[in-house]
């Protein structure tokens, strides 16, 4: 099967495509779970398959420190070692690289760094980037790219902008072509409309099978984040994917839907099931509220995962009072699946061309629980 | 359907049962995985049945200290509450008064005590333990009785023992009888024959719909634990199950079925799955050991729990070393699995009149991982 993008129907600038790949077919937009260190966390691989998940996320960095690339390789790569067929994305490297090594060294051939577990010293390049994620089987490979932090100036966004677009030349030079295995590029640029839309036209200009928008999320804000969207996304080509790196909350991806972004990823819903939030129809619940003690109504009464049609709010309460590892469980199941269905609902409503009226219904519904979303 | 047990086969001691109750049915011998705090650690309701289990046990000391007895009444019972419509036996409360909770007085009437979550007063007595129970809605209630620590002189563990039996007395007298559900008596008397046999007679005196056997695997050791259950099950009817409290390893629960024990319950297989210990058919395994980081083999090639067929050792090791949630989940699984096959395997040995020739092949199999069992 041929690494492949094809929309089937779009409704102002929301898209609803199918990504065919070498594990398996994605239909979009799509949310993907974070499984950070070959696992998703709090789930199992059957539970992230039952919340209807068809591609997940796993981190360069934290693999190759442990248990270390050629080791996922010699145990039949990531797939198999994760009991996961289907489609993976994994990241470069590069984020995790600036936000969690110590003695970090940036020069133009790559990174230095110290391993964040034992202080081991190791080097990070597009070359050995693209080899880690092949050892990895990654079926979507992202280039290395470098994030500048929020905040950062023109300047020196442009040298790192510049930085990320001549390592993307290096990721696209040394990916190894597979049958239905892709490689993106990352339009970085910070928040500088200039610079966006010199990265994107660089990468356009390379070539890849599909355009992530990194250095979001990072502290600018959602109105600055969907502006600096609206600049980076004209550039890109419509057909190939274009993914929205690290975002977000139930609203930033509906805004990121509207403004053509097709995948996601984000530790929110997984993190914030295990520090007992959940994403509902309603808005967000903290179910360490004691409002939810004797509360015998079900989390949320439109979702059909198990936390919310076997049990009361009262027991998920009860589990996370309680220290119980099953709360985190049931919290991430429900989070992720509240996410798999909200992205389920958005691409019907584009395919029926009420993409807007389905959005702003949903967001109406966020406001009942009033604890804010 | 009536509280209701017979035996389909015996071999020898051993016996395999059958317990009818108003929650359902449980062939015997059983192990009963242990939910403290209305949840079996680890494990979601669904995959607790996964692994064939019929039966859990839940602790009447956590739950009345949190979420409380009414509480749980009131959210419609514990079977709704943690999603188990199967049988649920709850202890009394009295071990854990004595083994977790600060400053207790014991007196004839009953104990007081703090509880160890926030130093609040609170009492128990034979009454307030079968009323709790009742609120809970256990299937199988356990009487109040006083477990003496291990090393106990003569004197004292007789003053304990009738203590005890005047508890189950009252205990007896305050249950309050439904159709399927039970109430079982506890033999005490430490390591004292003597005390042992008393104590037996008194209960069966009594009449009680099972026995059990308390004061065990308290640090007497194997040996002495086992000669003590010939000193007390020697003098429990034939019609009714037995019940040895807090055991055991695989081991502890061969020898128990050997002397004619039916059921079982105990926090090593959820608490070892927690800290990286798998019991297999060839033995424990440390998951944290070395020497799985690149062991391709399945946990235990003869189960069929997930973390059997899905994945590497060296998964497993990974995600122990990593401090992924999914560790303890899947060893929780697979040693709750182990615990539940074994006494599935005993039981059709036991029918098949082959019990000590099965037993004895098991005991072999476990020598060969040689990290001991």
């Amino acid at each position: 099967m041929n690494f492949e993008f094809t929309i089937g129907g779009t409704d102002g600038g929301a898209r609803a495509g199918r990504l065919a790949s070498a594990h398996g077919v994605v239909e979009t937009p799509v949310f993907m779970p974070v499984g950070t260190q070959a696992s998703v966390k709090a789930m199992t691989a059957d539970s992230v398959r039952a919340t209807g998940a068809t591609i997940v996320l796993a981190n360069t960095y934290h693999l190759m420190l442990r248990p270390g690339a050629e080791r996922v390789a010699a145990l039949g790569g990531l797939h198999r070692f994760m009991d996961w067929p289907g489609p993976i994305l994994t990241d470069s490297g590069g984020f995790q690289v600036m936000s969690l090594s110590g003695l970090r060294t940036l020069d133009a051939e790559g990174v230095t760094f110290r391993s964040h577990l034992d202080g081991a010293r190791h080097r990070l390049t597009p070359e050995r980037a693209m080899d880690i994620q092949r050892l990895l089987d990654a079926t979507i490979t992202m280039q290395l790219d470098e994030c500048p932090r929020f905040g950062v100036s023109e300047t020196d966004a442009e040298a790192s902008m510049a930085l990320s677009a001549a390592w993307a030349a290096r990721s696209r030079g040394a990916f190894h072509p597979r049958p239905g295995y892709g490689l993106f590029g990352i339009v970085q640029g910070s928040v500088f409309p200039a610079l966006r839309e010199r990265s994107s036209r660089t990468l356009v200009d390379l070539g890849f099978d599909g355009y992530a928008i990194g250095g979001l999320a990072v502290g600018e804000g959602q109105e600055t984040m969907f502006s600096v969207l609206d600049h980076s996304v004209r550039f890109l080509p419509e057909d190939r994917p274009r993914y929205l790196m690290g975002v977000g909350t139930p609203g930033d991806l509906l805004g990121g839907i509207a403004r053509g972004i097709d995948m996601f990823d984000c530790v929110m819903p997984t993190r914030a099931g295990r520090t007992a939030r959940a994403f509902t129809s309603e808005g967000v619940r903290n179910l360490r509220n004691a409002r939810y003690a004797e509360d015998a109504r079900p989390l949320d009464p439109t979702c059909d995962c198990p936390a919310c049609t076997r049990h009361a709010r009262a027991y998920l309460h009860h589990l996370f009072r309680a220290g119980e590892m099953l709360g985190p469980m049931l919290l991430t199941w429900h989070n992720l699946r509240y996410y798999r269905q909200l992205m389920a609902r958005m691409r019907e409503a584009i395919l029926a061309g009420r993409f807007a009226e389905d959005a702003g219904s949903v967001r109406a519904g966020w406001l009942a629980a009033k604890e804010g979303q």
